[in-house]
């Protein structure tokens, strides 16, 4: 089983680490500590031994820092979390002041004084941020200062869970597609264009994209937590815990990279900086730390290569992707012909939903994990976008309810992430409208033509536009990028107010618009979409592009006014339906052949 | 006569120049200069004794710079330009890399070498452009170094026209709908929120909108140029020639603003840093010398607020932008019934059709200018973006061929601009397909509903769609922010690629999607639009905003093919011709008129 339903801590344990902390603080000489939901990489899953924050807060959401003083203290979370870290941390104790990024500083402002020295931990904070806060408090006279063993670990002690040190695991040609001596020769032409001597690299699917390799060292993201350095000649060297280096993993990086304790680490940057060397690294991705051991003149900042690079899938991985999501689509239909017959009679709930999924994914015999924690919403809690179901707040799929199922699946030939919300019993007229509002912005971004340079900004407004007309809309974005075999969200593209990255033939992205009613529910309709070259139409002009969808499930035809669709919407509906129904018919049993049937007439 | 078709110098006296230019290089020990097309103020129109880069290279475009070193040469335009940059400089004595900001470094670090000095002129460069290009040459060893007396004139000498000496008009309340004591106490409050001692303002449209002052200093934008410092405390100083304080202006400003000559204004800020006062500066907008002057202390950076302030109109301005657009919709009328009647005929040609159209703006009793050089393309000339005509360029309006008109007029109670493509004669079914599809965009953003927060970038895609699918786009932004008897082109708004700012109730915008097909024809439809509060339709959620239309001038029917075009964008058409005829009839005369009613019939 991949996903767990545990709760959050009680928050007495909370009050009495903060008490803690602040002896320590007393101790040091220090105002302040920042615990952030962070370990060394940066990446959006942590293992249990960098989850700090939660420990310290009992805030799980997956951003966001603690900041302890003396006298105050606080969690700073986004907009996705304002309900959650409510629900979840002891208001007595935190404040809640918003995002760290607009808020931070006018709170410590308020809290400390001119003289005041805040720690941090130099692993946990990117140059970026630390440069930032830094700045922005210089002006009130107040100082950051790293601290080398991180507070809260030492008041955690042996309860603090072990570091991963589980066996790196080789990621074949037929699946990446290129050898990681192709990639790295790659990335050494570009340092060298550059007149940089070397890349330091700190992101875990940079490093499994680079060398080929994935683990399992964080939930559903199958990456292994180790650092490399990348030189513009020679061979490159990976710093990874000894445990990590199964035998298949030394015969498979042999003659392609050097092995190294991350002990070494140090020494080799210190070898570099003497030697006046200029290495890139990446000041919004890399921990304080790296640039602060380099120094001024070393560091050279510059984004890291891999993220751009391996964005743009190969062939092998785009037709790993095909596969992938036909598979993937069989287990799903599995599921919802079984849901459709189940949750008639009231003994569905949100967990045995998941679990139920979970195990038509693991028929296939090709799951490796969930790429991440379902999202197993009914009723009122669909309309919670991040929602995770607990043994608490679980509850059944009722009647006349909407259950949004937001999920996804990691194969060795690429990632999945589906979301659909199904009719439960009658849905309302209301809900029918939304519904089909909603899947008039999906199906404009399915169906969207665009020109080269254009990038995920300028699409996202397709996806609303339905909803603007009726005066709604969505908090989130359209959609993100996808790795293949690899992270569920990944750059640089996404379909969103932010996405300035220009969106290129062999991308792939997320079309998911939704529509929340707070306290009522919740709906999204999500696909992958790659990004191709279209042809381009007789008289045309210029090169453009489009999306194929990749993701071949029924969307509930009981939740469609097709009286809101126009013609082009409803001959993309039934041409969809109709692939679906001839590829993924062949591969499912009997009883959801007959379901599939009956969910994918035209209409 | 506002409009002058001259056109641009001869190469033979641009090689004189360059030429005695590397004399002054070798005097100064300088490797090389630069020579931007700006003047003190960093607006978008200069006086003709700041056309320095038009005098020094014969380029005559709104945007550019020139370099010349010892041995090389080069001038930097951005991609409007492209074409008329080649055609008027001599490619024998400068190079063209292509847009400053990207190109410019490479070219000088390629042409000089380490140790080498480039000077510049103090006066006409911003803090911002001299901070990132002197970073930019640091790791090559070059300098900037500021010149007190710029080069280009020590050589133009008594041949540069003098300084415009135009009186200062005032703008009285009737039309600004604000007291200028009422504006500089929102800036001084907004100065002491900041904790700001004083607000340094060098853009003439900031200050004319503050002070409620308008001029003639340079061609069709109604600005005085002149400095001003606003303290957090007291009377703000402007800095202005003598000769501009007109009888008028003086009891205008009495009370309000202290007058003072600009050779005090050096000694003011030295005061403003002696006395360690905080002064806010746009670092992106004022010249360097200010910052300079300043010294890194007192110069606190931070964007001049009236740009956000002059933006949003109120409702003064906005009864004066409605009245402004009925008035110059007349005239527009009045000009489109003539060439209507006297195309057909083949003695119009371009000239004549900017004379015309001047003429019946004229004729209003009410233009105090035009608000930019009317672009009157026939034919090909329609698909030079941004095509001025002369003499050389002048051609017929010919049968069967586009006319693409641009024009605006500046009058006291608003500012217009408005573009339609008409037909001369029979347009082929192509142009009517294309006409068509840009209408589609042109509409799309006219009947646009979009949420609070929604910015210019999120519109933009909307008026492209139809050309998008059709493999079709056009290179330049949707819409620019327009001013208030000022400025054409304002932000901070825009309807754009880089429309980043969010588009608040009050703001004018144009909406101009366009087509061009290269050496044949171009098609554009502009009118202005009103940001506005829309109503909630019935069950909806949020606040919305549209756009109120406010140009009231017919479209060409006859460029329509209405098989393109669906229900609601047919009703939005004919909507809008009604409005047109029943605002402008009543306004024109019988000959017009009766060309309004057969112009705005249904379709």
């Amino acid at each position: 089983m991949f996903q767990t339903f545990d709760a959050t801590p009680s928050p007495q344990a909370s009050s009495e680490r903060v008490k803690r902390l602040r002896v320590l603080l007393l101790e040091r000489g220090l105002k302040g500590f920042l615990v952030p939901r962070a370990d060394e990489h940066q990446g959006e899953y942590v293992p249990p031994s960098a989850e700090r924050l939660k420990w310290l807060t009992g805030f799980s959401g997956s951003a966001g820092l603690a900041v302890v003083t003396s006298k105050h203290a606080a969690v700073f979370t986004d907009g996705r979390y304002t309900a959650q870290v409510r629900s979840e941390v002891d208001g007595t104790l935190f404040d809640f002041p918003g995002l760290a990024r607009t808020q931070l500083t006018g709170w410590l402002t308020t809290n400390c004084q001119s003289g005041d020295v805040i720690g941090f931990d130099p692993w946990l904070h990117t140059a970026g941020e630390i440069g930032r806060l830094t700045q922005a408090l210089k002006l009130h006279g107040i100082k950051l200062k790293p601290v080398k063993n991180n507070l809260a670990d030492r008041i955690w002690g042996t309860g603090r869970p072990a570091p991963p040190r589980n066996p790196i695991l080789p990621h074949p040609i037929e699946f990446s597609g290129r050898s990681a001596a192709d990639k790295i020769s790659a990335i050494a032409k570009e340092l060298k264009t550059a007149g940089q001597d070397a890349l330091v690299l700190t992101l875990p699917d940079s490093i499994c994209w680079l060398f080929n390799i994935r683990g399992s060292d964080v939930a559903h993201n199958p990456v292994v937590l180790a650092f490399a350095i990348v030189p513009a000649q020679g061979k490159p060297e990976l710093f990874v815990i000894p445990e990590k280096n199964s035998k298949e993993a030394r015969a498979h990086l042999d003659g392609v990279v050097k092995l190294s304790k991350p002990e070494k680490m140090a020494e080799k940057l210190k070898a570099l900086k003497k030697s006046g060397k200029r290495v890139r690294i990446d000041p919004e991705t890399a921990a304080w730390w790296f640039t602060h051991t380099l120094g001024p003149k070393s560091a050279v900042r510059g984004p890291d290569p891999c993220i751009a690079l391996k964005a743009i899938k190969n062939n092998i991985e785009i037709e790993g992707a095909r596969a992938a999501h036909v598979r993937d689509g069989a287990a799903m239909c599995t599921f919802l012909a079984w849901l459709d017959s189940a949750a008639g009679d009231g003994t569905v709930d949100e967990i045995s939903a998941v679990r139920k999924l979970e195990e038509a994914r693991i028929a296939t015999g090709a799951l490796k994990e969930i790429s991440f924690d379902t999202i197993s919403g009914s009723g009122p809690n669909g309309a919670i976008v991040h929602y995770r179901v607990s043994q608490q707040t679980n509850r059944q799929l009722q009647q006349g309810e909407l259950f949004l199922l937001d999920s996804g699946a990691q194969y060795a030939d690429g990632t999945t992430d589906i979301t659909r919300t199904i009719a439960i019993g009658q849905p309302s007229p209301e809900m029918r409208e939304r519904f089909t509002l909603v899947l008039k912005g999906h199906i404009a971004i399915a169906t969207a033509r665009f020109p080269k340079g254009t990038r995920g900004i300028d699409l996202d407004p397709f996806a609303r536009k339905a909803l603007w007309d009726m005066g709604l809309d969505y908090d989130h974005g359209t959609g993100h990028g996808v790795g293949s075999y690899l992270s569920v969200h990944e750059g640089p593209q996404s379909i969103s107010r932010a996405g300035m990255a220009v969106l290129e033939p062999g991308m792939i992205c997320s079309n998911e618009p939704g529509y929340y009613k707070a306290g009522t529910y919740g709906i999204r309709i999500e696909n992958l979409v790659l990004v191709s070259e279209a042809e381009i139409p007789p008289r045309g002009e210029r090169p453009a592009m489009s999306f194929e969808t990749l993701t071949l499930v029924p969307i509930d035809r009981r939740l469609i006014d097709i009286s809101l669709l126009d013609r082009n919407e409803l001959t993309w509906l039934n041409a969809y339906h109709a692939r679906v129904r001839a590829t993924i018919g062949p591969l499912v049993d009997p009883s959801a052949r007959e379901w599939l049937t009956a969910s994918t007439g035209p209409l």
